[in-house]
């Protein structure tokens, strides 16, 4: 099996093999969203960091792999709904509410934020390892992270917003949770406080490389590159980098955010014998032309 | 400050100082529900079982308590949802989503599901007893426990349940949340095995009682006693204990609950120097008498 099918394999088993199965119809949609396709970009990311610190990857890695994993796709459950961004599609397929209902895919949405903890707190590493993992992983997705981000995000569709308040949308709805494999694979690795400084702005870079890159693809690219409605952004009248910067200035942004992250690996690589080439070919293909 | 002061001080404390704030909107909406004058049943069993084997209760010890009413608090506000059960009012206030809106209501409770775990993650205990506490806590309101039973409750709701399917909703939808702070206790307090496990039956004894409590309450209680619309159940046609056993039947598998509970900590008392007087108060006000 390849990482992205092992990512799959360890939230598979989580919800089939771990407890005896309580509500059946929950775990199918549950899986339903799980199996939609995802480029699996953050765990990827976490399992690639890992191997470049040298270390051999471990059901316990794809645990953890699969938790992050998780929360991401409860949150697109519940963006989706018709009380949020009201979508039909997500990666060309039914959203969860329309292919199942609204009340479940509340209820599937609320399962993968709470289940993954567990899965963390069960994977065979020390205590004080987990213990820095749920406690940034919670911290990440929540008031202070994901959910905070996300209700900026609603608070701020009609107005007009300037960079700072776009950047603080964005640093929380989904940066962190993209930050998060970067700390998380420095944690496991049990590096030293500035090798995880150095990891927790990488990540932030590339989090922010990410989000510039959805707002410009959202603009340049037709529903079958998306999998979803494009231009909803500028229907919407929504405040976006290339709204904000032109189209031009955000392609320079992206390409600014992902070369101050090339330069950390680069120095970790020659300084700390980090392994980058994996983590250096993901930020790599982050990259648009214009 | 007493104890429920105490217990709504850390949850505030959490969200007012451990963070710069993301979205004061999300925070209100989140404190609206904690303030809404809840009974802090689970919180208060978990510092008095504490109490009763001995120890002295900290900051920490508060800290586990506001995670585990944050987790209710949050499931609540998902339930009321016009997409769960509709409802407008709930302990005698309008709803969150009534009062604030269907979107901030869904991200009030997807904060209150991630952010407990950042909270026990922060609490000043030994990594092994944190991790512990998260695991439990997460399985018992994820997709094996509360959130798992409250799918099973909405499928059930236009079918004729027997006994049987009725006691495997409760026991996952209020049940395993209810025998939380049991276990969480004896897992604070260190305690070994065999205490663990009769801590594990009585709170799952308690967590049953209050299900029968809360259907008898439906049938017999007004408006102004339940804080909400009652005899909903009824009008709904819902399976519950009184409908399927009839009035004295419930009143009498109510009472049979908590005497084996009793009995239970009158044995810990006796055998293992088990303070049990708090938590037999406790055990008594869930009496109801026909």
């Amino acid at each position: 099996m390849d990482k992205l099918a092992k990512i799959d394999a360890a939230i598979r088993r989580y919800y089939t093999e771990t407890y005896q199965v309580v509500s059946q119809d929950l775990i199918d949609a549950i899986l339903y969203s799980v199996d939609s396709g995802g480029k699996r970009i953050r765990p990827l990311i976490l399992l690639d960091l890992l191997e470049g610190f040298g270390l051999s990857l471990t059901d316990s890695h794809y645990e953890v792999a699969a938790a992050l994993e998780m929360i991401h796709t409860g949150s697109l459950i519940h963006d989706d709904l018709p009380a949020m961004d009201n979508d039909d599609y997500r990666r060309g397929r039914l959203t969860n509410h329309k292919k199942f209902d609204e009340a479940t895919a509340i209820l599937a949405g609320d399962s993968l934020f709470l289940d993954p903890f567990d899965l963390l707190a069960r994977a065979d590493l020390p205590a004080g390892v987990i213990v820095q993992l749920v406690q940034l992983l919670s911290s990440s997705s929540g008031t202070f992270g994901m959910v905070g981000g996300q209700m900026l995000d609603m608070k701020g569709e009609d107005q007009h917003l300037d960079l700072v308040q776009l950047a603080a949308i964005h640093t929380n709805k989904t940066g962190k949770l993209l930050a998060y494999p970067f700390c998380a694979a420095a944690i496991i690795a049990e590096q030293g406080e500035q090798v995880r400084d150095n990891l927790s702005v990488a990540g932030m870079l590339v989090g922010h490389a990410f989000q510039v890159r959805d707002d410009i693809l959202d603009v340049t690219a037709s529903f079958e590159e998306l999998g979803k409605t494009p231009q909803k952004d500028i229907r919407a009248e929504k405040s976006t980098y290339p709204a904000l910067l032109g189209l031009e200035q955000s392609y320079a942004v992206l390409d600014d955010s992902l070369n101050q992250a090339t330069a950390i690996f680069q120095k970790l690589a020659k300084e700390n014998g980090f392994q980058a080439d994996k983590i250096l070919t993901i930020i790599e293909r982050l990259r648009l032309h214009a």
